[in-house]
């Protein structure tokens, strides 16, 4: 790889050569980047807004984080907040902060990611902010998407009876996380002759180094004639996420353990690393998986489900939220999720 | 003021903290912070979207910048970006990177400015994202304004004859930024008997430090009847941005040295600091007042604003983009804004 300084290009410079061949894909986007403001256009549709910020150390390590996954990531989980707001995305705006290490080939690589994304759902960029940085990289997104009115899913719609639905598996993101840092440590003074192992892990990586924001569970409730009434994404971890929903809908909630979705890969990573493997699905976070309520009267459908499982249902708010254990035993759910400012 | 450990409230408990008093001041905020996004309905308008990036040691220095101006200027520069479209802000989202160093009186009091920009100018705030950082302060901002179509003013609308307007005066920020360092300077090893001699400079840092959107300019447009065919806000310098909207629009430019508007102060300063009094209200940037062009036929009503002076006309773009000085020489106009990547 060749090394380009970047204040050979200047922010400018660098924008245009990052932004040149991208193509505008959807009808509402009027103007992207290159004037003060992008402009879209929403017509009769709701605006859905959404942002997240990225930092070097907190959130990700590059020792062991290729750029263009990072980049694909950074936008994969502003996508997931607008289909859990069961919208369409249609515009990011990027700003980065980069140090200077990083070179011209190091940001092309991260927005090679950031395309790959916006590519793969549909998506525009349509502007962003770019400045140097004491340190390390930051990638701050915001997403903008679309919604009718009446389609718009919020926290706080949970009630008595409905049934408790998460998409995908849980956990294996977290487990990939620890296969990664364990590996890391092996690697600590052994230079570039050490090979990391990571055979028959590779869904555990790829769940924490590229998850994908899952429009289609979102396509397959709208097939099937389902209106969620609450929705959220798991970043948090599925405890976190269930006691916001909980509480933003005055409502409690029954989890059955022997319920909840775990890919083979985390059961047997749990058990390598000697975790308790409930724990790790509960708590993990960045499964960036879809949690969502639905009436007991759409029950027969979602059975049917390919995407998304029964793990539960939402209760009267003073009898709590709670596991049910394999044993029927019954636990207080707590939120066990990142806390970056207590490390 | 006390001290409380950012950790001790936790990212959801500091959120609250902070957003728990602010008021919903537009019917387009359908949903403000709270949910995975927050939903914006701007019906037959149009949805303006701008974002800007402030780290530390980079674009701002706390040892003489007050949290509570540094939070009104993150949101006064991203106003200034929409109102530059000719559109109106309504809604901002605001992401903080946080390092160990500050509590949450620190990140009240950077809120306190960022609700009083809200405040001045009818903006919700209606999400972001908050985060523990390795170093240091970072603060992206996105703000997202209306305008009808017809009203928006984009960079590439220039004309041969037009005439060349800008709002304020030029180069103030730039000097209060040389005067807060000189005394940064001058203050090193003094401990806290130091004082600070601002006397009769408080024009240049109330410049530097609380930059103010020109929606005032926008009104007095509006109220004269007049639509501008391009327009940008001063962040880069008089020099930059000239060149930006005659790249754009295909035009060149003369603009008279004696037509540019410098406050006296900005001139005392140039003289003391032994400046180029016109190279610093040419380069300075972060003046954040409107550079516009309008068509001749307008030229009686631009004489009479009061918010803003005529400074040059465009021209066909074989002519260049020149300066003309006071004893009729002609001199290129050459970018010297920023690059944070060259320092």
């Amino acid at each position: 790889m060749s090394e380009t300084e970047i204040s050979s290009l200047g922010e400018f410079g660098l924008i245009d050569s990052l932004t040149r061949g991208f193509k505008i894909k959807n009808t509402s986007t009027l103007r992207g980047v290159g004037d003060d403001c992008a402009v879209v256009d929403y017509g009769e549709k709701k605006t859905l807004i959404t942002t997240d910020l990225l930092l070097e150390g907190i959130h990700f390590d590059l020792t062991y984080t290729p750029l263009k996954h990072l980049g694909y990531k950074a936008v994969a989980v502003n996508l997931s907040d607008v289909y859990a707001m069961n919208g369409t995305p249609r515009q990011i705006t990027v700003s980065l902060g980069i140090s200077k290490r990083f070179t011209v080939e190091h940001i092309t690589e991260l927005y090679s990611g950031i395309y790959a994304a916006c590519e793969r759902y549909g998506v525009d960029l349509v502007g962003g902010d770019t400045s140097a940085s004491v340190t390390g990289l930051l990638i701050s997104i915001t997403c903008l998407g679309e919604a009718s009115e009446d389609e718009i899913v919020y926290r706080n719609g949970a009630r008595d009876t409905d049934l408790v639905m998460v998409s995908g598996d849980l956990g294996a993101a977290y487990m990939g996380l620890q296969l990664l840092e364990r590996e890391r440590e092996a690697s600590a003074g052994q230079g570039n002759d050490f090979q990391p192992d990571f055979a028959g892990r590779e869904y555990l990586l790829e769940r924490q180094l590229k998850p994908e924001p899952r429009a289609d569970v979102i396509a397959e409730l709208r097939g099937l004639g389902i209106h969620p009434t609450a929705m959220m994404d798991i970043s948090d971890g599925l405890s976190s996420e269930l006691l916001h929903i909980c509480k933003q809908s005055n409502a409690g909630c029954r989890i059955y353990e022997d319920r909840i979705p775990i890919d083979y890969q985390t059961a047997v990573m749990a058990e390598e690393l000697n975790m308790n493997l409930v724990t790790a699905a509960m708590n993990g976070g960045e499964d960036y998986e879809l949690l969502f309520t639905v009436p007991l009267t759409d029950h027969e459908k979602v059975v049917t489900m390919k995407t998304a499982r029964l793990i539960g249902r939402i209760t009267k708010p003073e009898l709590g939220s709670r596991l049910v254990t394999r044993d029927d035993a019954e636990l207080e759910i707590r939120a066990q999720g990142w806390n970056g400012f207590s490390k």
